[in-house]
Parts: C-alpha cells; sequence; structure tokens
C-alpha cells in the first residue's frame, strides 16, 4: 500500500493530491505546479490534516525549485526562501507545514557548493523521507492502538484522523485500519463531526472504502450508543497537546470525553509527540480559533437552516481536560496519567 | 395573543397547521381534511412538539369524524375507533398523541343515545378544550421556570420546545418567552439539533422572533460553552417521564443531561404532568423511534454528505436517566429527586 493522497509525480514537476473538499460525492485529483496553487490547495482545505499539509508542502517547495533550475546558488536559496514563506503563509497556524519546509529548505542548504542539481536531489531525499516517517509514526501509533483494544469492539471517533490526514493509516483512524489488515473485526461509529462533517464526509468514506464495519451518527448520537453499550472505546486525534495533557481538537472533542468518564468507556487520544507543545503548560494556553457563521448556518445546505439575522458561535476546536484522557499514544509509546511525567519521558525517549 | 401553529378552521372541515418543515426560510400554512393528510403531517414532522402533536391529532380525528356525519352511532364509532387508531400509529414515542385521541373519542363515547350531532359537538368542545388547557398549562410551566432563574442568565436549549411545539409560550421555551415579557434579558444558547435542525430552523427562530438574545451553535460546541462559564441552566421540554423519572426527549438530551453534570450546570425537564406515565417504570419501558438514514445523510444538503453504502444509526430520542435531572417542571409545579415519590404526589395534586 501507497499513500495516494499525496504524491510526488516522478518527473518531479507536480504534487498530485485528492481534492477533498469534493469528498465523497467526486474523486478528484489536482496536480499542483505552482505556488499560488499550493497555496490555494491549503488555505481552501483541498488538502488537510497537519501532517499531510506538511507534506505536501515540501513536496510542493522541491516542485517550485525545479524550475529555478538554471540559477546559480545564491539565487535559487533566495527564490527557495521566497517561495517557502509564501506556502507558509497558506495556515500560519500548523506546526508542520512549518516544519517541513524548514526540512525541505534545509536539505538544499546541505548540498551548498556541490551545484543546484545536488541541492534539488537532496530535497527529493527529504521530501520521501518525511512521508515516510509519517508513514512509520503512524504504523508505530497504530500498533500501540492495536494494544489497546480487542477483536469486535465498538470504536467511537471523531473528526477525521485517517490516512487522508496523514499519508497511510492515520493516528485516530490509524488502529481500525492496521487492525483490518491484522484480522480484526471493529464496529466503528461515526460522528459526523458538525460544522464542517469531516466524519461523514472523510471517516466514513476512508473506513467504508477499507472495508470496516462503519456507522454514521450524528454528534449528538453519541451518549446513546454509548449508553447502549455499542461502544468500547473513544479514538480521537488532536491538534496539540499542552504539557499537562490537556489536549486541542476538533470542537466536540472534550464532549465526547465527557460522555466517554460518565458512561465508563476509554478515551483514547493519538497524536505524533511532535503534537506535544511543552511551551503550553495547560490548555488554558491554547488558543482556539473561531470560525465564520456561514458553516453552521448555509455551508453544505440547499438553503440557509436558520434565520440570517441569527448569531453562531463556532470555535473550530476545544480543550480536553486531561483527567477525562485515559491515555495519549504517540509513536514512542503510551501515556497515562500523571502527564506532566509521561509526556515528558515519552517525548525525551528514543523510538 | 392566539395560537397560530394548529388552528381548527371554523367549519370544522380542517385543521390548519404552519408546516413546520419549510421554517426558517417559508411560512407555509396547510389545511389538512383526511386521516391519511394527517398520519402524514405527523409521521413527515409538519407538525411536532408533543403537546401540538396531539392538539393536531385531536382536531383531525374531530375533522375526520365530520364526514362520518351520515353514520349511525355504532358504525359512527367504529369508523371513529378505526381512524383514531391510523392516526396514533404515526409515531410511537409521544404520549400526547395518545391521550388527545382518547379525550376526544370519550367526547364523542359521553353523548352517545343524543344522536351524532351531539357526539360531534362534544368532541369539537373537547379539542378547543384541550388547546385551552395546553396555553394554560405552558403559562404555568413557565411561571414556575421563572422561579428558577435569574435575570441575565446564559440558558442552553435542546430541540424545540417553544409555541410551535405547543400551542403558546412553549415548555422548555416558556420561561425565556414569559420572562422577555416580565423585562427579563436572558442570553439563549441554541443547539441546532441534527439530524432535523428544529433548534436552528425552529427554536432561533422563535427566540429571534420574540426579541430574545439567541447565539446558534452545532450540537457538539454544548461542552465549550458550558466550560466557558456561559450557561447557567439547560432548558428542556421533553416526550416522556417515566415513574421514576427517566426523561425521552430529542436525541442528544441525554448528552447534554451528562455535559450539565460534569459542569455543575442545573439541568431542567419541562413538561405537562401529562407527559409523565406511570405505566412506564423506568426509562428502558419506553420505546424509541427510529428514522431513516437519509435525515442524516441528505435531508437539508444540497449533495449527499457521506457515500451512500454508509450505514447510519437514527434515533430520533433518548433517554436522560433521572440522577441527571436537577428538576422537572409541570403545570402543577416543580418536582426534584426521589422523582417515584414527587411526581406522584405532583401529578395526583390538583393546580
Amino acid at each position: 500500500m501507497r499513500p495516494e493522497n499525496v504524491v510526488l509525480s516522478d518527473d518531479g514537476r507536480s504534487v498530485v493530491i485528492i481534492d477533498q473538499t469534493k469528498l465523497p460525492g467526486h474523486t478528484e485529483y489536482l496536480a499542483l505546479t505552482t505556488p499560488e496553487e499550493l497555496y490555494e490547495a491549503i488555505f481552501e482545505l483541498k488538502v488537510r490534516g497537519a501532517p499531510a499539509i506538511g507534506i505536501c508542502a515540501g513536496m510542493g517547495l522541491y516542485v517550485c525549485a525545479n524550475s529555478f533550475v538554471e540559477c546559480d546558488e545564491t539565487e535559487f536559496m533566495n527564490r527557495l526562501t521566497k517561495t517557502s514563506d509564501y506556502i507558509n503563509s497558506s495556515r500560519p497556524t500548523a506546526v508542520n507545514l512549518r516544519h517541513a519546509l524548514e526540512r525541505v529548505e534545509k536539505a538544499a542548504l546541505r548540498k551548498r557548493g556541490y551545484g543546484v542539481d545536488a541541492m534539488l536531489s537532496e530535497m527529493r531525499s527529504e521530501c520521501i523521507a518525511i512521508q515516510n516517517e509519517d508513514i512509520e509514526m503512524c504504523r508505530a501509533i497504530s500498533e500501540y492502538g492495536l494494544t489497546l483494544v480487542k477483536d469486535g469492539d465498538g470504536i467511537l471517533t471523531h473528526c477525521n484522523a485517517g490516512p487522508l490526514a496523514t499519508s497511510l493509516y492515520g493516528t485516530g483512524l490509524g488502529t481500525l485500519l492496521l487492525g483490518k489488515e491484522r484480522g480484526y473485526t471493529f464496529h466503528a461509529y461515526t460522528d459526523e463531526t458538525r460544522p464542517l462533517l469531516q466524519g461523514a464526509r472523510l471517516t466514513a468514506y476512508e473506513l467504508n472504502k477499507a472495508g470496516i464495519d462503519v456507522t454514521l451518527i450524528c454528534d449528538n448520537m453519541a451518549s446513546i450508543v454509548m449508553k447502549q453499550g455499542r461502544i468500547n472505546a473513544c479514538f480521537v486525534g488532536c491538534d496539540r497537546v499542552a504539557a499537562n495533557g490537556d489536549t486541542a481538537n476538533k470542537i466536540g472533542t472534550s464532549g465526547v470525553a465527557v460522555l466517554a468518564k460518565y458512561y465508563g468507556v476509554p478515551f483514547y487520544v493519538f497524536c505524533p509527540s511532535s503534537t506535544i507543545d511543552f511551551g503550553c503548560k495547560t490548555g488554558a494556553d491554547i488558543k482556539i480559533e473561531e470560525r465564520s457563521p456561514d458553516e453552521i448556518k448555509t455551508k453544505f445546505f440547499s438553503e440557509p437552516v436558520a434565520p440570517s439575522e441569527v448569531k453562531c458561535y463556532n470555535p473550530a476546536f476545544d480543550v480536553t481536560d486531561a483527567e477525562l484522557i485515559t491515555a495519549i499514544i504517540t509513536e514512542k509509546g503510551i501515556c497515562r496519567a500523571p502527564y506532566t511525567e509521561s509526556l515528558k519521558i515519552c517525548a525525551a525517549g528514543d523510538k
């Protein structure tokens, strides 16, 4: 199995992505070749999921650099930095985006003095490395995930943390997908995840495509399926983990965690260790992005579902308190409370 | 102020309702004249809200009976029972539907021996009485509700239990609307209430129309607004209360109640005392209606939001355990735990 959501073309002239805004109705591939196309694809969420954005941006920077091949090294680096800054500005908050661009720039610098061709070759290798590391990271997370569940379990998911958001397997969904390869049968219950419906549009699509039994529910049905005993564990990804284990993820995640605690269901957060931000002491330090009311009232709908003059509150994320989280699973291992200790030890340790 | 959502026409030939499925974009009135039209209007939620369904069904039974006027009394009663059973089968969960139909049938029986015209006349009076009692009941519930909150409070609502669901004021929203008349300022946070969006389409519409400050949120944002301290109380209506206080209401209600308990926010259920079903010992005895996957995947949307082959689970209601409910407010007073005692005493007492 190879990634198909973000692929570097053999000639190095384009990054080919699945346009995630068209899923699940239409599987459309886009070949991105210019800085402007890359910026637009990231800004408009055609490619989304922090790891996938990073991989796409790194490959994109290499693709753009291929058109600077006639420049001397100094001019090459100038244009490279300018292009990198421009792509980075498409979603300034996504940490993976900046990391990936920096890695590809540094690859070019490593071969300075050996000519532009050598610089390009090193950049290409770095892009492939970033993607391969992502695949290995997701596979490692998923292996740990499989130790936490048993065959036949019902798993509740929120938002999308699957292959589309990464390269393969994903974080939150990786355990289900790896489990499928290993002969496990899981029963996934997938929150649709309003307002942008990533659960319905992407998670249900990915799990169904992989042949995993999946049942789509509205977000407010998480309580009844837990009460009925259908759910053995909740699986979510995350966008940022504070040093104490407080976790920012898609809006609604904290509600799922409160329900899980009430009904006695384990609540697991899956993420690369790079997502742990030791600069944030607690969740209170994590800034929550607020988005347009149109996402609630008009987007996706054939006509507006609320009077136009009604106000909306539309936070894109919420923070789940560490006390609600059963374990945080990274590629380096499984962390449990007290997280202030376990996350530090985990992040410091080699895999 | 008179009801406008369910009205018996002067000639007794139709029940006129606002088609709630067309709100808030279009205010369309429908004149229902046949059992089939009544069944369809209730089944398809053109009229919804347990009290409003009861009022509509009672009036509808009378309207249908007007076409049996040539029958003898025995044949009249046979056809009445058959029609009543048919209308009753349109929705299983709400108790008011059956109650109202039984009251109108009993009205006919009271005048047996006096001729079909007398029976019809008594039925008409009963329909008007049911509606007037509903108005008084909602006003009384709302008065009690006002004793539980203070000026400036933030109130979270789920689904719609306003005038559209009753005749005037409503149950869950009555306190807000009566409070507005009395000069209170409330800040309502309204769950959109997937899949059918009664919160967005109806509650936001009703509160906004009444000049009450209302902020629409997605269901999965209830957790963040409680965590932020914006919510001083949760207000919901209900479809059926078991003898022990377990309460069936719109899907998602139980989740709101779990969140409220976790965040220390009072959770109030507003309902007519007739909603208490002493035949149900606990919530486990309440049958939960399951509805079409189309409500989750296609309805309202400009195109399907999930792959067509993906399964959905779509329960229309859930049961909130009595232990999560701070108080149940009826027209006869405020009941608190242990509900097995307080509900019995409340229901037995005269107002």
